[in-house]
């Protein structure tokens, strides 16, 4: 009989809805041993909340999220609000004894990060940071893959996170919608928000990035602030692009903009190695190119995997070969993971810690886009 | 405030468990009113139906479907059962009151599903037929598009529905996991399997069939029957292929296997227009590709359009842009637009009514694999 | 040292072209122990066919195409005109003890090609027919995999080309840029002029055809004549579907049209075995897709064969891996292989008595597309 | 009636090869009021040389270069021999009142170049580099597109050069098939033989580029020399990352290796505006991906352009909408823009002039790669 594990989640916004859809989910496919159960939302718009709990089934609603922190029948709490809440809101419900789930990234940066990391570990509490793009089964069999040898040395790692909602520079700063153009809220523009997750892969995939140069713009120079409505000098990246040598010897280049038409949530990635190569598009999530120069000559090619099969991660749970899964469903996956950790004690990645180096290597990259220097990590 | 809707599930396989998630899901995403129940799931193997209950939360267990559809507390009767129990299921369950809805096909055979048309009719009762394709939203959008002349006069209908998974002939026939390839169970091989599918969507978007001619095949004979362990000719066609003449003047190519290497669920439709084209691929279900002969001609070409933006049918719903959904999730709009059905009281399509069509052209299509002869529809 | 092969070309119009550039370069590349001259071009508009002869160095023009048979320096005649005219002129040639080619197909119907099969036999001049498709690469490489057993047993053959350029009825039937229009030139619409690529492809890769079905259609019923201007009714098929059944066993499905918006020389192909699958696209003709069910189960897929390697057919001759070959490549290759054929005295195919096996299979659809029946062949 | 233009030829190589097709084959498509003749082969190996000449039909061989620039017959020397060779050769035939056309990059260095640009217009001779890939169709209507601003505003430049045939380090260094491995004979690795090309379309669409950094590697640090036999350092880059602003701007990414598994002249590039996006791929050289927001929201998508119509650059030459061209016809179109230039004094592009200016941006990456630092141009 699976056990309930009670969640209480800050926030209501756009990944609240994704990751309720996970915690709701996630024991009808998954048989982890645990049941999770919404129980509590919090938020500082009660109306608001209170449709959001009564869409999701929470059962209850606060205006506080400290009331979560202290509750007595909460066991986990799950923040999804903007970045500049997530310290504080982490080292309390750490300092209560609360399992901690952080939206990515940790921090606005690594030095917010670290104190959150230290009263986790203090605390002897579960945490783990929602990048969930590792548990889109495609990218989940990639890591296996090279972890297992598959591509032999590696030579380039490339990745890109293209968008392009922000081109108009009628779209305002701060407020519930746009609070990633706003520097106080968000930390950092492109680079907190889209190659955290390159990096986070990268960093999972191909190991440390050993030094890095970056160059970031921020194309539109003033938009209003969605509050105020006063016009405000823009203090976030727009565009980001990095080169960085890998602690193995290869190189990666990485790109990310919210400048570049046509591109909608455009996460790209692709590995060269001595013995193949990999290549993965979040717009078509389950499918996995590999080139295997393993095969004969001429038949070698680039062969398009549509990851639907029961021996392909996570897929076994699902449907049956050729059906698809969605973007939601990286965020099941980690929360199985997260449950499966808690029974095994094996933590799921990535941990606060785990997660601060993300953080460490957008500071560089922030760091190198100002100076134009190379920056050891 | 939302009005519970209780479920009463008849099987617990692979569409129960897509069944089960689109009602368990729907109230979460889709705001219509009513919020589904699973109450009590119905299924002759106690113990894996006791399983599956937990699993989704289905507050009891019942060995004899006909306890379901005598329980006071059920509304709606969900059939996830083999073909040849449809009928009589449905019938039942219309002549107690209960909304039936009937996984497809309607029937083995349209002089079979009439009585179903028939009771459902008498009986008052909502009605309707999974033909989930329909609301996959790429699909929808064609359909939307079509409707509204944007293709122009129609001279094509193409479909395919390819998949691979019967070319061993160790695969038996009958049982739990094989029922499809059992004629008396399934009542056709491909054609009410696959080709239905294709047959319905093409209905829908393209209108009547007024004419066909098919060629039907069985590649393997004969096969073990799961049940018994005897070697049993195989009555079912391994795979069929179509031409029709719609009533609007287009013709029409049809094509459905379980022998082309390398396709899962290989549902493919195209329709050709004077003003354009539009298809569409269930592998990527989120994509159309749409030629517009309208465009500047240096500049025409199929666009493949991403169906993720909030103007996209159902996609509001979701996520942002550029993240993509899958399989399931046509069930969970096909759940969607029945309870708006309830709601709004225009019922939400394929109705049994419609759905029978789609039995008539498939009757048609196995005589004439035998005759070889044209059949007027 | 290499042998001159003076060439007599017939006609100045698009295929002429495209000859004449195989022709041209031909020896460029590929070393045959022939160097094929453009002696002269005969067509009844002298100017015009003083301009085309000056573009690519015919040493003369005739007006009279028999001044070309009767020419003592001419060794081989190339039939670039309608195909209402190709028997007379074959048998001619023939008769006069010259090599001859001709456009495809090889004639109107299998009782006007006959006696031209019997010409070229009875004379025993070197003749083929300019089924190019077959010398692409990919094509030839799927051939030959295919012949060495890559596939298994075959199950599905499925060919379609699709074209767009008489959806406006304002085109006119007859004349010069239009006689594909007029059945008394033709012969047939799509059948003879494009069905015809498709089915040459299949006899030669899949083997006989035993029997079929066929729907015909045309869609636009009357046109102005070209020449005369009046309104005439249109007497060719504008769309063909086909059903087969290949002597292997195999089901074969076809179709072909003009009426498929965005398509313009859409010639697909497809072949399911038992072992894999191929298939291979007009518009990319560089490429195969090739699914080898032998792989490793999770790393299965279609892989995307960029055929511009040095161990693919022909492509040695050309550049390096990587870079690609266009169209007209298909001819020269065609003539590669007629010049290796006078040299080793075994002829490239398809000669004259293989074409009209493709014609055989035409006048089979034009009649099961009136009649409606199965037609053995 | 044309005028004869006599081509001496300076190699038999690879690029011989596709220089000579283009000068034989260009007057059979272009009417440019010139007819190349292919007069001449200088080259060392004189058995090589006249082997080549055979297979070209080039009358006659020289083995010392100076012959063809003293001869009088000549008019146009075209050098197709290794990097380090090619000032000397045409500051000779500038001084001999030569036309001078050289395979591209013009020098091994800006340094080396400069002479040869003042030698060629001093003598008033007119001059190209065989920067080919702007004749790709695809890439022209690019060029026109941008010109045009359709894309409005340009956010970011993107291209890369992917290739894998260095991997192995049993590849040599020097010798005449791997020439481009020896820093001596060619200058550099990838940047001068593949970011070039990428380099020279991105100032020709987007303008001057004012800055970079860049990052360089060298996989293999020694290799066999061919000549010697000895194990020898390498000193190319075998890989070279940079990053880029414009003058206009935009932000540019570059990147070229020869250790990308899978990719075998893998030239792709973006452009992101604020009005739309473009991209191309050299594997798929006939397609256009366009992507414009100036459509209707739900119709939005990447466009698939093939680029084989008539009012497509050059493409009214070739065939008919659906036939492909392959990269030798991008020579063709070279050298019938030459050709064209000669007609109307107005120069075909990139001059020496304009081809200098890549190798200045070569030169800044490879400083920059040494230096870690921004360069200004």
């Amino acid at each position: 009989m699976s056990k309930p594990l009670n969640i209480g989640m800050v926030g209501y916004g756009f990944m609240a809805r994704a990751h309720s859809h996970a915690w709701a989910s996630v024991a009808h496919f998954f048989d982890t041993g645990y049941r999770p159960v919404l129980k509590a939302v919090a938020a500082r718009g009660a109306e608001k909340a209170k449709g959001f709990a009564d869409m999701w089934g929470y059962e209850r609603v606060e205006t506080d999220w400290r009331k979560l922190v202290e509750a007595k029948d909460i066991d986990a709490i799950d923040i999804c609000v903007p970045n500049d809440l997530h310290a504080e809101i982490a080292i309390a419900a750490a300092k209560a004894g609360k399992m901690v789930l952080s939206e990515k990234p940790l921090a606005r940066t690594a030095s917010e990060g670290q104190p959150m990391v230290d009263a986790v570990e203090k605390a002897g509490v579960a945490n783990m940071v929602w990048y969930n793009y590792r548990r889109v089964p495609a990218v989940s069999l990639i890591k296996q893959w090279v972890a297992e040898g598959k591509l032999g040395r590696i030579f380039h790692y490339r990745a890109k996170f293209l968008q392009d909602w922000t081109i108009s520079p009628d779209v305002p700063q701060g407020g519930q919608a746009t609070w990633r153009l706003d520097v106080d809220a968000a930390g950092s523009g492109v680079t907190g928000d889209l190659l955290a997750h390159c990096l986070d892969t990268a960093l999972w995939i191909n190991g440390d990035i050993s030094s890095l140069t970056a160059m970031t713009e921020t194309f539109v120079k003033e938009r209003k602030d969605a509050t105020s409505g006063q016009m405000k000098k823009v203090g976030i990246d727009d565009a980001a692009a990095v080169m960085t040598r890998f602690a193995n010897g290869s190189l990666g280049t990485f790109e990310s903009t919210r400048y570049a038409r046509g591109h909608k949530a455009g996460y790209t990635l692709e590995i060269n190695g001595e013995k193949g190569s990999l290549s993965w598009d979040l717009h078509d999530l389950n499918r996995v190119q590999y080139f295997n120069h393993g095969v004969e000559g001429a038949a070698r090619g680039w062969t398009d995997i549509l990851v639907t099969d029961g021996d392909h991660p996570y897929l076994g749970k699902w449907w049956v070969p050729g059906l698809t899964i969605g973007y939601e469903h990286s965020f099941t996956h980690q929360v199985a993971d997260f449950l499966d950790g808690l029974r095994t004690g094996k933590p799921a990645s990535p941990t606060f810690r785990e997660a601060l180096e993300t953080n460490r290597v957008c500071d560089a990259i922030i760091a190198s886009g100002k100076s134009g220097d190379w920056v050891n990590l």
